[in-house]
């Protein structure tokens, strides 16, 4: 039998203008714009390989190994749409392979624990609607493209592009103009670095889906935050981007993440995502701005209790001089710093931090962190010739 | 020589419709109006007694035994207040000892540890301002008497009245339309009870007075709180508490304690007042609720992470069955509850809620509480024949 493949891998995303809330559940329409990083996939991204044949049977998913359902009404979205697209095609042209009739087989793994609790929904849809894209050779472009990713997850649109981007909430009932934009290349400002900080969760969390919306319909706050604070953020943090203003962009990210838990908190009853351990890295990275007399470093925090920290490669030493310190008993570090590296941090924290420290470190801190994962902006979907499926069998090569 | 005096308690309030925001730092002007149910005066209360002589050589304040200064601002404000109306009662009346002019005595004594991190300078400026009047023979209203106590401290002029109290913020420049009023009296809704879970903190918190104004100069979300939130929660608490509505006035009072928390965490950098055992109380009120199908227990935290618990008597067994499960390794039970009343808690755990509990109790949030404090709605200041003063000396007694 002949076996059509396609793979490709797709990013994570971390929003530093923080999506909350929809306006149309059914096609993830959003209250507000948002913007996000893409992150570096050597250190997070979703591998998706997508293979279709006419001797399919079903349209069948395997995820981390596992085979999965592929019945969500949002994964049943992002197929129709795509089957639609690729059935224009082949009326326009006779010669191509009625691949739009024909099931699709679809493998996909992650270089990282899901347990970390870092959204993979994001990299995992980004990941199938190119895919996809790919196997059934669209020629859309990926603003086009990341509309059919957003059906699958929100915030799986921004994962459709490299370096910074903008989800642009549009105003159509139909979603046609809420789409994915890229703000600015990786290679625009490509020194923004990421530490994220694995947060250890006693409780799960409130899923995001059910929790903007409890927001949405109980948050007296929540109406403010849309309509008079992200509007002029919005606009405020692309132009920080454009303009590599690193000390506005952080205010601008830090002023977010915590505009957003806000309105968790203002939500009745109350969703709460940051514990004391998020409380104290907050803290912690005040503490570090205000001693550097200088904005170095911002903290965010999606829907759980984890931070992501952006800060520029040209303040790394003075960054994790702090942030070693306190999380060195931490796994992590060894994958991205070599010996010399960490002594310089500590170094640099001995002989130029302690003398001037005005503050005592929380030093239980790290205990409530699992891990540091240290990475940084990175390109959007990339080709790749790794392929998960046989093709001869059209079914998983593990 | 000839010593005048005289002695008042006066009782702490918890506010059920938050205080937070000046709009005028001098006079303690707020940016809203607030409501809150005064607590019973044998747990906590400030005893105040008061001497004036010809013979003092300077005004003197023991506090606790120990000397304080009389320096600060604030308590200045008061004292000429005082002696301006007691002036004027002197000018028309040449037969009054010219009290006006002499120096004050001030001893006053908490039953409470200002340790349990429970506002006592509410309490503390009440007495004060009502001792002293009372000294004085001011013929003022308690509203009148009110407003020289909010110069003190804003949220001590709630105390002048017991029961169940507003503050009127009023709009003039002066501040002379900004004054507690009563809601209603003790006696409207005597069933109004109290339970405190006072929560160890690990660090001191950001002072109230410093903390309101920074959420006022940098949260975006305070306005909307202030302008478009707590008008309509003013009114809709007020007749809550007029019609006895405790499912009403429960979830405004929850609301809003989230509310103020939210624009807390909005504030740039964010104040955090609540910590994890904060939050773990919160969900356990919510979930009692739940259970119960029915809004027996309402939250409300000041600026710290103590919890205060409103309910009403008829449902104490199943509240206390809940919180007596979970609290019974603190202290605080024995002072109010009998060993058959604690009994009866536990066997309506055992057999009415265990059987049907659908949820896991927090088996380790005692540990975040250092005491339970059992109270219930009060009256305002009370006369008392206690005096701390030794009429001969002029001195504290001990």
């Amino acid at each position: 039998m002949s076996v059509y493949t396609a793979s490709t891998t797709a990013p994570v995303n971390i929003a530093t203008l923080k999506y909350w809330g929809k306006r149309d559940k059914t096609l993830n329409l959003p209250t507000n714009s948002s913007i996000s990083v893409t992150l570096a996939q050597d250190d997070l991204r979703t591998l998706t390989s997508v293979a279709t044949s006419k001797s399919f049977s079903e349209d069948q998913l395997w995820l981390n190994g596992k085979l999965e359902s592929l019945e969500s009404e949002r994964t049943q979205h992002c197929l129709q749409d795509l089957r639609n697209l690729r059935a224009k095609l082949e009326s326009g042209d006779s010669s191509l392979p009625p691949m739009s009739t024909w099931k699709l087989h679809i493998v996909s793994e992650n270089n990282f624990p899901t347990a970390a609790g870092l959204a993979s929904s994001a990299a995992g849809f980004a990941a199938l609607v190119v895919a996809i894209a790919k196997l059934y050779q669209l020629p859309e472009s990926a603003s086009e493209i990341s509309k059919i990713a957003r059906k699958g997850s929100g915030s799986a649109c921004r994962s459709v592009f490299g370096g910074y981007v903008a989800w642009e909430m549009g105003s159509e009932a139909d979603g046609s103009d809420s789409k994915a934009v890229e703000v600015a290349p990786q290679s625009h400002w490509p020194e923004m670095k990421a530490a994220i900080l694995v947060v250890s969760a006693a409780k799960k969390d409130t899923p995001s889906t059910s929790g903007m919306q409890h927001t949405v319909t109980t948050s007296d706050l929540f109406q403010q935050r849309i309509h008079n604070v992200v509007p002029q953020r919005f606009e405020e943090m692309k132009k920080s981007i454009q303009d590599r203003d690193f000390d506005l962009f952080a205010e601008l990210t830090m002023r977010d993440s915590n505009s957003f838990h806000a309105t968790c908190l203002d939500s009745y009853p109350p969703i709460f995502y940051m514990n004391d351990t998020s409380r104290q890295i907050v803290k912690l990275c005040h503490q570090i701005n205000e001693f550097f007399n200088k904005t170095i470093v911002a903290y965010t925090f999606d829907a759980g209790p984890n931070a992501v920290l952006y800060y520029l490669q040209e303040n790394e030493t003075k960054l994790m001089a702090f942030i070693h310190q306190v999380f060195q008993r931490n796994s992590g570090w060894e994958s991205k710093f070599s010996k010399q590296d960490l002594a310089a941090f500590d170094s640099y924290f001995a002989n130029t931090v302690a003398p001037e420290m005005a503050f005592d470190l929380d030093q239980d801190m790290h205990q409530g962190v699992s891990r540091v994962i240290l990475t940084q902006v990175g390109p959007g979907p990339q080709d790749t010739n790794e392929c998960l499926i046989d093709e001869a069998t059209g079914k998983p090569k593990n």
